[in-house]
């Protein structure tokens, strides 16, 4: 457990950082980032920073020497970075999930395992697989690489007017796997905590709206009965009970119907604070970010509530722009990165609205 | 009007300075905290701070350089630091109004002019004048330094039993006023702030509980009528309008009960962020803090809406120990200063504990 005034090693400097270290200011827990980019827009809020590759052994001695324990901001973290840490540092959560989550094949594996359910899939690493994989699924269906895919990108959608082996060599031949296209109704995700303890505490269910493969909207409460929230629920708390998760943890999933009945499919797990739970900076009582740092930290989660109707926008690209009307919309809450140049595409801020009930 | 990016000096580097440079952050507007302290708890949250005594004009001068715009976290800025800074560049609130803050007896005297309220009150710059006073006012009354006093410090209650030339011994015979005691129902403040363009928000009226002379408890909302509550916002308005204010200013107030009726009377102008303010970091879409800033930025207001019942609790000395219960009570956002030492009196940190409405 640490003591007020430790230090909380960060792997990776974006936005993610830069709210989990500000969550941490507020509990009197300094961070320290390290990240590889000079502009990391996570080293303005913290005293202590690192720039430096991840490959850096002598930077990354240096960087485990100064903190009391090591946590991340992203999924990618190379595998060999997080033993050299684990060998000088605790790292929460345990990097053994990046084995799991890194790969959609072996996640996907691991769900199947829970017996919890997702869009059916094969593995495609040869041109006989992908044959063989539009013969089991059919038409349409998603091609994505095994590793290394965010926002859209390692994706291509085949459907019956696609060459499936042009598809596949747009995406360099990867070792990837073909998933059956989902019609879902809508998508919603989790956002779970887990402590060292072992108690878990779930934010209410999220429904989220994607532009071009990356969020715009989430919104909460999402539009799902009690008893499907519910079942979204457990199956989140089942992932990180399996993973024996410590930290935050976020499961994106398909509400999917058959006849009357609706059910949840997890798309994807992501073993850090996710963009589909900024919305409890503002919204809850407490929020994912501190969640994350409780954890880490070996302090107990607190019990979130939430405060009223919450919808968060993502002000993405050129988008950052509507930032200064935002200031003055009743409720709204804007949050700025300080990334500098808006690229398209490019996280920059997000909006988070709320409407209290009334009394 | 401060674009993103750009960087706010602040003058001392208390808990006040820490969680304006936190709300600053989150705008992407840096904080450069300025203090003589060496161990002041704001300088673990910014990138810049410069450790010197206020009468260090080279210091001064590089952080007149470093900054955009200057503001304060406290009110005892001396005339002289805030003369040069104001030199070089803008000081927002003007550091006129200190001139009116910094001295009981002309802050009386500028209520009295806008016809506000106030205990009755004499000047005390003699022995004769502290014996007309007593004669004027009655007793039991409260003698006041009129510079330097915060937390009961420099005030001494005089009743029938009492030596009132030894009372004001007791204050090194300081300049001082005699303030007719008020036999008060409760104590309110109003935090309210005002933009570049004039435009005024009030928080929702605050009610707080002093220990010991200082702040304790604070609950919103008051348990006084809507009328009264008005009437409380219309006096801090008044006053911030009066200062051509720009910034966050708090007006703390007793509500008096006369016959059936029931008004409110100044204790106590703090130019600047304040305690009973704390709340609205979890209890309010946007905070002090950031209002504060915004007003510094020259950016517009937001408009405050309250999440719910609303409680904040000090947690002064020792008190610091019971924060580890408080992370696991629902509602509670335990907020840690960093301080170091737990000195009796000292504000370590605070909780804010919200009741979210039902819907």
């Amino acid at each position: 457990m640490l003591k007020p005034g430790a230090t909380i090693g960060i792997l990776g400097g974006g936005q993610l950082g830069r709210m989990l270290a500000l969550a941490a200011a507020r509990l009197d827990l300094n961070c320290h980032v390290y990240s590889p980019e000079k502009d990391s827009c996570a080293f303005a809020v913290v005293r202590q920073h690192t720039c430096a590759d991840y490959e850096d052994a002598s930077a990354l001695r240096r960087f485990a020497e100064a903190v009391d324990v090591v946590t991340y901001e992203f999924e990618n973290v190379p595998a060999k970075t997080a033993a050299f840490l684990q060998r000088r540092k605790q790292v929460v959560p345990d990097p053994k999930v990046l084995e799991t989550t890194q790969d959609r094949l072996v996640e996907k594996d691991f769900l199947r395992g829970l017996k919890i359910a997702t869009a059916p899939y094969a593995p495609v690493h040869s041109a006989t697989q992908l044959t063989d994989a539009i013969a089991a699924l059919g038409l349409p269906a998603v091609l994505k690489t095994r590793q290394l895919g965010y926002d859209g990108k390692g994706q291509a959608k085949i459907d019956r007017d696609s060459d499936p082996i042009a598809a596949w060599r747009g995406l360099q031949n990867a070792p990837s796997i073909l998933e059956g296209f989902i019609a879902f109704e809508r998508e919603v995700s989790v956002i779970v905590a887990r402590a060292r303890d072992g108690k878990v505490e779930c934010f209410d269910v999220t429904e989220n709206v994607h532009r071009d493969h990356i969020l715009k909207i989430s919104s909460v409460p999402a539009k799902v009965t009690p008893a499907l929230a519910a079942e979204a629920r457990r199956v989140a708390t089942r992932i990180a009970k399996a993973f024996d998760y410590v930290g935050v943890l976020a499961v994106e999933m398909f509400v999917v119907r058959s006849g009357a009945k609706r059910h949840v499919m997890v798309n994807e797990i992501a073993p850090r604070v996710h963009n589909s739970g900024h919305w409890t900076i503002d919204g809850a009582t407490v929020s994912q970010f501190e969640q994350h740092i409780r954890a880490v930290a070996g302090w107990p989660l607190a019990k979130p509530l939430r405060l009223g109707r919450v919808e968060m926008t993502n002000l993405i690209g050129d988008e950052i722009d509507e930032a200064a009307r935002w200031l003055s919309v009743p409720g709204a809450a804007v949050h700025l990165y300080g990334k500098g140049a808006a690229r398209p595409g490019r996280k920059m801020g997000h909006v988070t609205r709320v409407w209290p009930a009334r009394r």
